[in-house]
């Protein structure tokens, strides 16, 4: 292997202090170690292996965290079968009916951005800013997913001790998509963390 | 001020690829950066007080998290009030208890082990060990305060809209008390997650 350490003090100079220019450098390695050598060049295709792998991944939760959630939208919504029955006499079904619309819109909204940006390339704002969207995001919508979908099960739990009919198995169904969207989306905040904590090469 | 970049090249010609260069650079500035220049070792004195800013911050995040807990457990312990003014004859108000008490033994254990490193300096575990166990275990007991929490409210808006007695005012008390300390725990899994993403050096 060559040694690429007589090309570097060109690359480096004009940047002053030594962290600062070691970031620099970090930053500079598709252009500096393409005419480096072998370790550099299978280094970075490792990292553009992992970028990709954590792109797909983050796609994969939100996917997932989408037809959950829409799920649970959809349950919900067409539970009313009249009487005592019908989900909006409950304001604990209202909050998993108002959750489940909230989360599918985000993941939908997110999903289909990042689906343009993996097919385009283009990216509509700074990097940044989508890496703090993102994992802000995902977090406070994972929250919410976990406290509409506790705060309905005590209440499904009562009914089901006195009834057991397609009123309470409707109910329990949309409760179990959201615990299943609240999974999707707290992995996708772990990945969304991570990205924010490299943000400067992904 | 002075040039450092001409001390340089001695230091990282050891490492080979650029990547891993750079990494170590950044590893070694304690060493390295002091004999360069100015800028590195204001840079220095910057990531030790950033340091020193986050480990005060994550220890006053669990301290607030301990107290929130504590409280939220004396006060659902001590709700018994007799016949149906017991807490144990509730589903949801027995959860809140398991969880407050769980979060107390989990905040006292991470603040006195946080307490003790900072006034000895001493590390039981490994850094990285250490990082990996504040990052998952804060996330997970700020689900587990968020649910338990969302599952008692409804009861008590219930039981409120009936009676407002002494049994209702401390059931919404501790259950105020479990959202503080949800927001505490919440916020030092963000800390944890910086700590976790920067473990090279913190």
């Amino acid at each position: 292997m060559t040694n690429p350490e007589n090309s570097k003090p060109e690359t480096v100079a004009p940047s002053a202090p030594p962290p600062a220019a070691a970031r620099d450098l970090e930053n500079q390695t598709p252009a500096a170690g393409g005419g480096g050598g072998g370790g550099g060049i299978s280094n970075i295709l490792r990292r553009w292996k992992r970028e990709d792998l954590i792109k797909r991944g983050s796609l994969v939760c939100r996917g997932l965290g989408l037809v959950f959630s829409l799920l649970a939208f959809i349950i919900m919504a067409s539970n009313k079968h009249g009487d005592w029955r019908n989900f909006d006499r409950y304001e604990e079904y209202r909050y998993v009916l108002a959750i489940a619309i909230l989360s599918t819109l985000y993941t939908g909204l997110q999903a289909l951005r990042q689906f343009n940006e993996l097919s385009t390339g283009k990216e509509i704002l700074s990097r940044q800013t989508l890496a703090r969207i993102d994992f802000f995001g995902d977090q406070i919508v994972a929250y919410l997913l976990i406290s509409a979908a506790s705060s309905a099960v005590p209440l499904t739990n009562r009914m089901r001790e006195g009834a057991d009919n397609i009123f309470t198995d409707s109910s329990a169904a949309a409760i179990s998509m959201e615990f299943f969207a609240f999974f999707s989306l707290g992995l996708s905040a772990l990945v969304s963390g991570y990205k924010l904590s490299n943000q400067t090469y992904i």
